[in-house]
C-alpha cells in the first residue's frame, strides 16, 4: 500500500452509505492516550521521542488491529505526501507541520488511523461513513483494549486517563459528526442551530477542525468536555439528544425549501452544476461551495446524473495535494485552478 | 402591423450583419427639426400640441417614406407598449413618459423611426446594424427631403436648423454607433479608452441613450456638437478618425486575451453560457452581463453552438415589457426573471 494509490480513490468515510447520510457524511471516534512510562511529549528530548516513536510503532504493528495496515513516517515525508493525509483526514494540521519524530498508521480502508507523537503519545480514530457513531466507538474501544495489553498507559484512579490537554482528560474520547447543512445556511436558519448546539456544549468546527473555518456548508459538530462522564453518556449524550435535532433542523429547513422556494432552490443547484461542468479555472473554496450545492441537489433528487459517490470523491480528490499527486508535479495555485477545472469537468461528464 | 407581432422577432439593426458587427452593433443617424410656423413644443399648450401632431401624423403618412410605416400614438398607448417601443430603441424614455399628445411612425423592419412631438417637433432615427453610417446618414436626409417638401422647417440663415435643445442647432445632425467593448472592460482598458474618446469630443452613454448606465459592456458613442460643420463634417470625422481608433483598441485586446488570457477568457465565456443555460431566475442586469460575454465568445469562435443572431435576440425579447408581451400578461419583477430564465433555456437549447 502506498500515498499513491489513495490518490484513485476515497477512504470508506466519504462512502455515504451510512444511516442519514443525506446529512450525516460521517461519524468519528477519537481516543488519546499517552504512555506512563515517559513524559509527556512536550517533555521530552529528540531521542526519547524517537524511541517512543519507534517503540509505538512496533507494538501498533504486533497488535495486529486491522488487516493490511500501513505506516507512514511522517517526519520523513514529502511536503505534499504529509498535505495529502491532512485532506484525508488521516493526521491533523498540526501533525503534518511539527518537526519532531512522528508517524501514522492507517487501515486499508482508511477507517482506522493512529497518530503516533502528535499531542498525545498516541491519537487513536475511527471515521465511519454516516451516522455511525457507536459503531465507530466500539471499534476505537476494541483497538484500545489491543493496543493497552501491550502498553502501560498513564491513568489516574481520579481523572481517568491522562492527557496533554485538560479538556481531554477522563475518558480522553471525543466523539464528532460532519454534517452538511447548506439548506438552514440558505433559509438562514443556520445561525440560529449553531447557536442552540453550542448551548448544548457542543463544538461547531469546520471541515478540518479546530481552528478551521466551514467551508461548503460542512460542520464538523463535537463534544466540548470528556470528564466526569463515561463513554457511554458522552455517545447517548451526542447521538440521542444532539445530533438528531440538528439533522431535524436540516431535514426540515430542505422540505421547506423544497416546498416553498423550488424555483429558487433550482436556480442554485442547476447554476452549480453548470459552472462546474463549464468554468476553465476554479480555486478550493469555490469548488467546496458548488459541490455543496449539488451535493443538495442530488440528495432532494433535483439532480439525476450525478451521484453523491462521485461529488464525495471530488471534494477530496480536487484538494491542492490530491490533484498534485494526481498530476504527479508540484503546481502553483493558478495551474491547480485550471487542472481542478479539468478534472471536475471530465469527472461529470461535461458536454 | 401591431405591436404584439414586433415581439416575435428583431429589428434589421439587430441582426449583426452590417460591417465590423463584431465590435459596431449598429449605426445611428438622428436629425431634429421643428415647425417654423409654430412655437417649440414647450412653449405650446395642449390644443396645439395636438393639432401639431395630427398634422406631422398625416404629412408622414403623405411623404410615402417607406412602405408599410405604422404609426403609434403613444399617448393612448398603454404603459407596457410604450415600454415596449423604448426597449426596441424605436422611442426615448422621456417620449414614453411625457403627458401631451405624440406619437411615433416606424418602418417595417424597424430601421426608420419618427417620434412625434418629443423635444422637438420631428426626431428621425435611422438605425443599420453594423457601421454603416453613411447609408443610415443618406437614408436620413432622403426623409428630410421628403418632409421638407412638405413641411415649414424653422431655419435661421446663419445658426442653421433651430431646435430646443441649443445643442442640437445647426445640421440637427446626430450620429452614434453602438460598441460592444467587453475585452477593453475585461483587459482593465476600457476607462482608458473611454478618456480617450471624450477627449476627442465624444460622448459616451449606456444603451437606452442619455442618462443611463452601460450595461453588458454596450456603449453608445456618439458626437457632441453639430454647430459650425457640415453633415459631411460630422461623419467623415466620427467615421474615419474616431471609431476606427475606439474598433481597433477593442480588437487587440481581443486577441491579446486569446493569446495570454485565453484560459481566463474561456472560463468567463464558457460558465457564462452555462449559467444562461441553466438558471431558473435571472435578472436584466445580469442577463446582459452573460449575454455581452457570450457574444464574445461567439465572435472569438470560442463558442459554436450559438448563433449572434439568437444572442441578439435575447438582449430584445429577455426585456421586461417583451417578456409580458410573449407571455400576454402583466408580470412582478420575480415572475419575470423566472420567465426571463425559461425563455433564455428555451432560446439556447439547454440541455
Amino acid at each position: 500500500m502506498s500515498l499513491a494509490e489513495l490518490t484513485t480513490r476515497a477512504g470508506e468515510w466519504l462512502s455515504s452509505e451510512g444511516p442519514l447520510h443525506d446529512v450525516v457524511i460521517s461519524s468519528r471516534a477519537r481516543l488519546a492516550r499517552n504512555l506512563g512510562s515517559v513524559p509527556f511529549l512536550s517533555k521530552c528530548g529528540e531521542p526519547l521521542q524517537r524511541e517512543i516513536e519507534t517503540r509505538l510503532r512496533r507494538e501498533i504493528r504486533a497488535a495486529n488491529i486491522a488487516e493490511r495496515m500501513f505506516y507512514v513516517d511522517v517526519a520523513g515525508a514529502g511536503e505534499l505526501d504529509r498535505q495529502l493525509l491532512v485532506e484525508r483526514h488521516l493526521i491533523s494540521r498540526q501533525h503534518a507541520d511539527a518537526q519532531h519524530p512522528r508517524g501514522v498508521a492507517v487501515s486499508q480502508d482508511e477507517s482506522v488511523a493512529l497518530m503516533v507523537n502528535e499531542e498525545d503519545h498516541v491519537r487513536m480514530q475511527v471515521l465511519r461513513s454516516g451516522l455511525r457513531l457507536r459503531e465507530a466507538v466500539a471499534e476505537i474501544s476494541r483497538i484500545d483494549d489491543l493496543l493497552e495489553a501491550r502498553l502501560d498507559y498513564a491513568f489516574h484512579g481520579r481523572y481517568g486517563y491522562l492527557t496533554a490537554c485538560p479538556t481531554n482528560v477522563g475518558t480522553g474520547l471525543r466523539v464528532s459528526v460532519m454534517l452538511h447543512l447548506p439548506a438552514l445556511k440558505m433559509t438562514g436558519e443556520l445561525e440560529k442551530v449553531l447557536r442552540a448546539a453550542r448551548d448544548m456544549r457542543l463544538a461547531i468546527r469546520g471541515l478540518y477542525g479546530e481552528g478551521t473555518e466551514a467551508s461548503g456548508d460542512f460542520f464538523q459538530v463535537s463534544n466540548q468536555t470528556t470528564l466526569g462522564r463515561s463513554e457511554e453518556q458522552i455517545v447517548d449524550e451526542f447521538l440521542e439528544q444532539m445530533v438528531p435535532k440538528v439533522i431535524d433542523y436540516e431535514r426540515r429547513a430542505r422540505q421547506g425549501l423544497l416546498k416553498q422556494r423550488a424555483t429558487g432552490l433550482d436556480d442554485k443547484v442547476f447554476r452549480s452544476l453548470a459552472l462546474l461542468r463549464s468554468a476553465r479555472t476554479m480555486g478550493s473554496e469555490e469548488t467546496m461551495y458548488l459541490l455543496s450545492l449539488v451535493r443538495l441537489g442530488v440528495n432532494l433528487e433535483r439532480i439525476r446524473d450525478v451521484s453523491i459517490k462521485t461529488i464525495n470523491e471530488l471534494f477530496l480528490l480536487t484538494q491542492p495535494a490530491h490533484l498534485q499527486r494526481i498530476h504527479r508535479r508540484e503546481m502553483d495555485g493558478r495551474e491547480r485552478a485550471e487542472a481542478r477545472a479539468a478534472f471536475i469537468r471530465q469527472r461529470l461528464h461535461a458536454p
